[in-house]
């Protein structure tokens, strides 16, 4: 091993040995719609805002069957490409009317449900969803998302944590929308509940300009001036996306040990614009990764985006993270973020696999690796991929392919 | 089929069945870079320019036998993801003193049998390299790649073209590196030759700003200018990458017919910055893609991400081409400018592979599909691929291994 090399790499025969990666942001059931939000000629998915009307019609009409179906393929392809734990932010909680589920928590169950029957290690972020934006009252799709009460959606999040005790797989989190969505006594109330369980508080944070300004005209402030003003950044905060941050919005992460979560491939498909990483690395900024949208759902391709999009954004190559330190970033520091220990957690590659040819180092897989040359992982001492196949593949495409004609 | 879907694509069964793919620029070789030129902290290899001092280690090295090891996988890896046509810019021509092999044309006839081994169709262009630079020698590496007459070069494109003049597989070309690496007179010689035999012709453009402006320094015109001023510029020019243009370089590629061929999977490595799509677009200048360094190879992800970095570059979505418009780009578009024939050439992508995930329209495919999805595909009445494999996949593998052992 050369030097560098992170802790749990090895080279085994014609194996490469890994340590498990994470996906620390997803939305799973969004995977439904993959190739069906690019025609050019769809004047109504020109920008962000937009795709996300295509967005809340599907997740008008869920129910749990269906976010499970959806989620356990997503999570299956991520597993069959190498990631072994997810962060699932998780925002559809009630029913079509915005009512409860007989069982409260019917749809946060079928995505924890769904990662642990793949195997994958979740941490269920469960969302607090006050408004439909700064001064904005809720829309009909939202409603599904909302709570009266914050203490509800804390009640719920305490539920999720309580059925799902004995099983070492299943961590629990809150996750404030953004700004936009949970005004301040919200988010003080998730950082207290937070705070007193020792979990991790993701929040979606400055993804679009449009998030800033309004948060400077409500506050005067940028979205992580307000929260460091409520005392929410802390070692156990995540901000998602960092894209549009001043220098003192890094410094202030930096400062708290929070971590960044970049979504490379999402925010690619979405034309949210490429993040400083340069700025986020020199500060110090711990920073981990997120299949988001699940646009692509390839670890490798996650990893090495952070980099390559740098390099475009400023013309030069190599200038702030090599293969190792992108590694580190999806497992060690994946797995923390999440709240999860990463363990014995392992996948395998095929070193002669098409996309690695041979002994090419963590550069040459980082840089270079088709997700397809996971062979076989290992998640809490368990088979999740063998043999390069997830169990039960083909059945949980069909389940897939039904769900989506059901919800089209 | 949706109103728009190029011809030739058609989901029959389970399997979508859609054209041949070409990628008009490649250097096979520089397969055995992937994952070696990444570290950070190689101060070496900061840019573009250092990048290429440790290519020229690589191509110092080269010998008939090892350009067909590296030339062979690289081939056999690109088809394996669906490509089916390749533009090969050859430029290592001679022994490394820079004294013409026994047979003057043995590397691009090992370059050449590497592709058809493999069953790809290949264009090779031959590239013309005069000097190191504007007003520069040719250092030691260099002199492989030149001659002493730009005759000499032209004779030797004819003898490639003779050799294989009964395999309908294989076309030539020329490829006057660069007007960095090619002066004047090359370049109307390459012009003429092209034109009296209705060959391609293919150059470096533009691809970083030292190039445009040593180009205005000597001649008071940009490349594309120059080009066009000598008369390069007609239906059979393709300037590759195009990276860095101006408005009157746009309109001079449109009124010509000229094809601009984007390498976004190398040119994001490299840290060459991002082309003004949309404008070239708007112009319509027609557009193929290449493989370029093959630091990635697969053909859909290379399709995509012309159009995904034009998101990130303008902050939007959807700007400038959807799905059907990419995968046109890299079958008619690709074969035209490389010219060759696409006829019968398919392949074929398993609709429930986890990429695709069901019936997801060419929108999925281009945007989603990883290239494992190829179960089969058919070059000129011929299998390449068959049940997802490449025949001989672990002896090129092998062979691969111990070319890059033996060169390091």
């Amino acid at each position: 091993m050369t030097p560098g090399t992170p802790s749990g790499v090895a080279l085994v025969g014609d194996q490469w040995i890994l340590p498990g990666i994470a996906t620390a942001h997803s939305h799973a059931f969004q995977r439904a719609l993959r190739g069906r939000t690019q025609s050019v000629n769809a004047s109504a998915t020109r920008d962000f805002w937009s795709w996300r009307g295509l967005m809340y019609q599907l997740a008008g009409r869920l129910d749990p069957d269906s976010i499970y179906d959806l989620s356990r393929f997503a999570f299956a392809e991520l597993a069959r490409h190498g990631v072994t734990a997810v962060g699932e932010f998780h925002y559809v909680q009630h029913d079509p009317k915005g009512q409860p589920y007989a069982d409260r928590i019917a749809m946060a169950d079928a995505v924890v449900r769904a990662a642990r029957d793949v195997g994958l290690r979740i941490t269920l972020l469960r969302v607090l969803y006050q408004r439909g934006g700064f001064g904005r009252g809720l829309d009909e799709v939202q409603r599904r998302f909302s709570d009266p009460e914050v203490g509800h959606a804390l009640a719920d999040a305490d539920a999720i944590a309580a059925r799902f005790e004995s099983d070492e797989g299943v961590r629990v989190g809150l996750a404030p929308h953004s700004v936009r969505a949970a005004g301040s006594e919200w988010l003080e109330a998730a950082r207290d509940h937070c705070e007193a369980r020792g979990w991790p508080l993701h929040m979606h944070v400055s993804e679009q300009p449009r998030e800033n300004q309004e948060c400077l005209a409500e506050h005067g402030l940028t979205p992580v001036g307000l929260l460091e003003r409520l005392g929410l950044l802390s070692e156990r905060f995540v901000a998602v996306h960092a894209t549009h941050l001043r220098r003192s919005d890094v410094a202030s992460l930096a400062s708290s040990g929070a971590t960044a979560c970049i979504c490379r491939t999402t925010e690619r498909d979405l034309g949210d614009g490429a993040p400083d990483l340069s700025a986020l690395v020199r500060a110090g900024v711990k920073l981990s990764v997120g299949v988001d949208s699940h646009a692509q759902s390839d670890p490798f391709e996650e990893l090495r985006a952070v980099e390559l999009d740098e390099r475009t954004r400023l013309g030069q190559r190599q200038v702030a993270l090599d293969g190792p330190a992108l590694l580190e970033a999806g497992s060690t520091s994946g797995y923390a973020c999440i709240g999860q220990a990463l363990q014995g957690d392992r996948i395998w590659l095929d070193a002669n696999d098409f996309s690695l040819g041979g002994d090419a180092g963590v550069d040459g897989i980082v840089f270079g690796a088709n997700g397809r040359a996971v062979q076989r992982s290992r998640v809490l001492g368990a088979d999740v991929v063998m043999d390069g196949r997830v169990p039960h593949q083909d059945a949980i495409t069909a389940a897939f392919r039904s769900a989506v004609a059901r919800l089209s």
